[in-house]
C-alpha cells in the first residue's frame, strides 16, 4: 500500500534523523534554551531576511494556532476566518475552548479577502451596540489554503493593509508554509514575509521534521512574555533541543525549500497525470495537496494499491480525493499511480 | 560542563533512537492510529498487568494533567493537590487556564495524604453554603513527588479508598513513574497501579523518551471520548507513530524498569557520596534526584565543572541543590563528582 | 418621544411594583433560598404542569444561556444554534468565554430544523477524523426567534425526537416565551413545553418584571449541583427574593400569560395598521416584534415622535425597522403611531 | 425571628423604593445608557470627588469581581489575594472559571501587606525558570475584608505603591465600602481612593439597593472596550436603568454614607453588649460584622429568637459567629439581643 494520504505519513528528511544521532548524547538544558535553539533561530532569521522578529518552537500545528491567538486576544475578541479554515473545522474547537469566537466569512476558493475584512470591521465599528458582539481582532488564513490555493502577495498585502487600518492583527498559519514558497503559481519571497504580517509559522511537521512549527512573530506588541503562553499551552517541550536540531537542520543549505521545491514537483506531475488521463481536478492547485474527481469505481480501484483522501462526496456516482505529495513522496509511486490512472 | 541539572538533559535511549531510525521511511496513518501506537499499547498494558484501562500517549506532562483534569471535572469543580504539586506551581496555572481551581493543601514531605482529602470533603458537604464554594472532585500526586519522596502501597490505597468513599477520582502524575518503581523505598509494583487510582500516566521524557507520556485512565467514566480532548489540547501529534515507537521500546525487555533502576542506583551512589564526605541531605530521596546543601563557596567551586539546580535558599551562607541522575548518566560522571565533593 | 425600541423600556408591572412595596422590610436569608422563591416555583410549576423538572432563577438572558450551556457541555462539545441565534450573534461570545463553539446553521425564517439538525450529527458521526472536530452535542433555539417567528408543536417536537435520538440536548431560549404562547400563531401550550424539550426557561425581564429569568431544566442530568454553576457564574443574587416575588406575581392569576396576551394584541394592531396605510412588512410576524420596510424619509419623519431599531438596511433608498410592544405598551401610543403612518 | 446573618436580609432604603415607584412607567433606552445611569455616574463621581476614572455598573459582587479580573489579566497572569479573599474561598472558582489562578497568600488579620507582594513579585521576578509559574499581576483586597478589618490608608498608600513598583494593578473589593468608610477605625476618606488603586468598587447591594455595584476604573489601561467584558459576564441589566435609579438615590444627601454610618453605629453598640456582658470577641472588628465567641448552649438558646451565622468551630464547648447590622437594621432589635446576653 502506497500513501498518498497526507504529507505526515514517514518520519523525518534524512538530514534531520543524522543530527538527532549524532547529537543524542550532547547534553544541553531543557526547554528551548539550549544552543541547538539558538542556532536554529539564527538560520531561520536568515533564510527570511527577519530583522524584528521573534522567533519561538512549539511542537504542533493546532497548538501553534490556539496559543497564539490566545495571546493575542482579549476576552471579548475574536479572530476571522474562512469558513473552511482550520481552525474553524479541523481543531475540536481549540480557539474557543480558549475563550475566543471564531468570525467564520465564507470562503472564495478556500481564502479570505480583504474586502471580507474591511466589510466586517466596518460593520462592526458602525453598530451602535457594539459591544453586545464579538469584536474581531484578528485576521486568520493559512498559505497555502486547506485547498492547496495560495493567495498572490498582492492579496496578501491587501488583507495586512486592511488589518493595519482597522488596528488588528494578521495571522498567517504555514503548517505547509513550504509547499506554498515553492509553489510554480507563487509570487510571495521567503524575505516578504515578516512586512505582511505580524505573525506566521513555518511548518516543520508537514514539511521534513519529526515535528515542530517556528513561530515568527513581527508585531512587538504579540513578543513580551509569548513563553509563559507556551508554557501554559503544554507546548514547551522539556527537550526543546529536539526542535533546535530540526529547524537548524531545515535551514541549512536551503533544505526547507529544497524538499518542498521537490514535493511541488511531483505534485505537478501527477496533477498532469490526471488531466492527460481525462480526470477533473476538483480545485486547479498548485501546492503538494492535489483534487481529483474520481467514479466511485475508480476511488475503489485504486484503493487497492494506494492510500489517499475522501475530501467530498459530489454524487452518489463520484467524489473528490486528496492526494498529497510531501518532501518523502518517492517519484516511483506517483508513476505507479499514474499508471493505473 | 557535566550536567545533573535534570533528567533530561540528552536525546533518547540508543534502542529508541535505533527503531526511529529504522522505521523512518515507513509509511503509516496519522493522529496515533497507527500500529506501533496500537503495538505500544499492548505492550503497556502487559507491563503493567492492565485488564480493563485505555491507553492513550500524549507529549508532554503538563499538556497530560491539564487534559485529563479538564476532561474529569465540570466547571464548578476543582482539583486538590499538595501545596508543592506540579499542577500548583510549575505549570503557569495550565488547570487554571482551563477553567478549574486548584486545591492546594500543606504537603507533608511533598505528599498529600488521605486525612486532608477526608478533611476537605467532610468539610465541603457540611457547608450549608457550599455551592459558594468549589467543589473537590479529584486528588492529584505524583509519584515520586517533586521532592523526591514516595508513597507506599497503603497510603496510595489509602488515598484511593478515600476518594473512592467520597466520590472524587484519583490521578497519579508519573512523570518520573520508572524512578519511583526502581526507588529501593518502593513497595508498589507495576501491575498494581491500576488497582490504585482512576488514571495514571507513564512518564516517558524523562525516563529515556525523546518525548511522550502514556496515560492510563482505569476508571470508565473518565474514558469516552478522550481522542477529543488530545486533539483539542494540541496534545495529538500529527506523526503519532513516534509515541508508538518510543513507547514501544520502552517496554520491550524491561527497558523501562532497567534504565529507571540504573539511574537510582547511581543516584544512590551520590547520596552515599554526599554522606560519607559529612554533607547534610535536604530531603532523604530515594529517587532519582538527590537534595544536597551546600555551602555558597562550595557550590561555587562544583559549579566550574558541574550543571546542577539550586531548590532552595536556606540562608545567606547556603542552600539546597538538586542533582538529578537519569537513564542516561554515566557513572565516572558520579565518581567524578563526588571526587570533588 | 414614545419608544417602541424594545421591550424593556419600562420598569415593572403595577402587581410586582406592589409586591416590592410590600415585601420590602420583611426579613429573608439570601441566594434565593427564601420562601418567596419557593413560592414561585410552585407557582411556575403549577402554570407549566411540571411534573419532574428543577426552577431556577437567574438574572438575565445572556447569563442564563451561557450558564446552562456551560453546564450541560463537556470542553470539546458545541452547541447549535440557527445563525441568527442569540447566542451566536448578541452575546459578545459569553459561550465561546466559557469554552464552547456555538455551530451555527443557517436560518430558515428564523428558525433551525430537525433536519439540519440530523444532517449535522449523521455527518459527524460519519466522520473518520470526528476527534478533529466539535462534538454537537445541544441544539438551541429561541421561542419565539429573534425575528418574531414561532415553531409550531410539530416542529418542537420533531427537533425534540431528533436530538434524543442522537443523545444531545434541546434547550429552548424563552426570553419572549410570554409573547410565543400568546401569539395567535400559536399551537405550543404551556403544559407541553416540559416534554418537548430538555430545559427551556421562562423570560421575566422582557414580560413584566424588573430583571429575571426562571430556568427550567426537565432532563435529569442537567439538574445535579446548579447550584455551583449560577453561583460561579455570578447569577446568584444575595437578595434572590427579588427574583422570587417577582415571579411569584407573575405566576398569579395568569398575569404572565395576560400581559403577553395584550400585547400581541396591540402588536397585530399595530401590525394591521401597516397593512392598512400599505407599508410592506419585511417579516410576517405573529409577536410582539414587528418588522417593516420603511423609507429612509418615512423613517426620519417617524424618529422625531417615536423610537424604533433599525433592523437591516435593505438599500439605498429603504430599511427594515422593528417595533416592539409589551406589557406596557399604552393603546393610545399604537393609535398615534398609525395616525402618524 | 430578627435576622442578624447578613447585610442583605432585606429589601432596600426606602428613598430608593420610592425612585424605584415614581419612575417605573418613564420609558428609557436600555443596558445603561439611559439617564438615569448617567446621572448617577455624575453622583458618584462628586460623592468621591473623581476626576480621571470611568463608573460602571453591574449587578454582584462575584460578577463584579470576575469580570474586572478577566479584563486586566493576560492568560498566564494571576491575581494575589489574602487566603481569606471572596474571591479565594467564597466565589465557586469564578475567577479560575475565566482562566487565572488565585496566588493566595496567608492573612494577616484578614489583610494582605505590601511586603507580602513584594516578596511575591520579588521572588517571581528573580526565578531563572519563571515562565514556568503564574506571573502576579494584580493585588486583590476587600475593604473591609472579610472578617471586618480594616486597612489603614497607610497600608493602603503602601500596597499601591508596591503594586505600582512592580507593574500591577491594585484593586479594591467595596461590597461593603461604606461601612468601611463609615468605621470609627477608618482613615480613608472617599476621596482618597481614586488615587490609592487602579480600580474598585462601591457596593450597592450590602448598603441599601436592591442590588448592584458601581465599578470605579481609575487606571487608563483598564478603561477601553470594558463594556464589552460587562455584557459577555452577563452582567449588562437589559433595564440597565434600575441601577442607575438606585446609585443615583444612594449618592443624593450622602444617603450611601449616612445609613452607612448608622448601621456602624448600631454595630458599636451590639459589640459593646457583648463586651459589657462578658463575652469573647473573636476579631475586634469596628465594622458592621461583629464576631463573638458563644457557648454551644448560649448559641442554641439565641437562636430560638435571633438568626446568626456561625463563622468558626473553636472546640467542642464553642464557637464564634457572626453577627450583621445594616442600613436597615432596627435599634430595638440590637436592643432585644443585648437584653437576651
Amino acid at each position: 500500500m502506497i500513501l498518498f494520504t497526507s504529507d505526515y505519513t514517514e518520519g523525518c528528511h534524512e538530514n534531520i534523523l543524522n543530527a538527532l544521532n549524532k547529537t543524542n548524547m550532547v547534553q544541553t538544558v531543557g526547554y528551548g534554551e539550549d544552543e541547538y535553539c539558538a542556532l536554529a533561530k539564527e538560520k531561520i532569521k536568515a533564510a527570511f531576511s527577519l530583522t524584528h522578529s521573534d522567533v519561538h518552537f512549539l511542537v504542533g500545528g493546532t497548538q501553534t494556532n490556539a496559543t497564539i491567538i490566545a495571546a493575542a486576544l482579549k476576552p471579548y475578541q475574536g479572530v476571522i476566518s474562512p469558513d473552511t479554515g482550520h481552525i474553524n473545522v479541523h481543531e475540536t474547537g481549540a480557539v474557543e475552548a480558549r475563550g475566543h469566537k471564531v468570525l467564520a466569512v465564507k470562503n472564495e476558493n478556500g481564502k479570505l479577502c480583504a474586502k471580507q475584512i474591511e466589510e466586517l470591521l466596518t460593520s462592526h465599528n458602525a453598530d451602535e451596540s457594539k459591544e453586545h458582539t464579538v469584536m474581531p481582532k484578528m485576521a486568520y488564513i493559512s498559505f497555502p489554503t486547506e485547498t492547496g490555493t495560495i493567495y498572490s502577495k498582492a492579496e496578501l498585502q491587501e488583507i495586512y493593509n486592511t488589518c493595519k487600518k482597522y488596528g488588528i492583527y494578521f495571522f498567517i498559519d504555514g503548517a505547509r508554509l513550504g509547499y506554498a514558497l515553492a509553489s510554480g503559481a507563487n509570487d510571495v519571497k521567503p524575505c516578504e514575509l515578516e512586512n505582511l504580517c505580524d505573525v506566521f509559522y513555518i511548518g516543520g511537521t508537514k514539511v521534513g521534521a519529526l515535528f515542530g512549527e517556528a513561530l515568527v512573530i513581527t508585531n512587538d506588541s504579540l513578543k513580551p512574555d509569548f513563553r509563559y503562553m507556551i508554557k501554559q499551552s503544554g507546548a514547551m517541550l522539556a527537550k526543546g533541543r529536539l526542535l533546535g536540531i530540526q529547524f537548524s537542520e531545515l535551514f541549512t543549505n536551503n533544505l526547507y525549500f529544497e524538499i518542498s521545491k521537490r514535493a511541488i514537483t511531483l505534485a505537478e506531475k501527477l496533477k498532469n497525470g490526471f488531466l492527460q488521463k481525462g480526470y477533473e481536478l476538483f480545485v486547479n492547485s498548485y501546492t503538494n495537496q492535489q483534487f481529483v474527481v474520481l467514479s466511485n469505481e475508480k476511488a475503489a480501484e485504486l484503493r487497492e494499491s494506494f492510500g489517499f483522501e475522501l475530501w467530498v462526496k459530489i454524487d452518489e456516482e463520484k467524489s473528490a480525493y486528496r492526494f498529497c505529495t510531501s518532501w518523502a513522496t518517492r517519484e516511483e509511486n506517483i508513476d505507479k499511480l499514474i499508471s493505473c490512472l
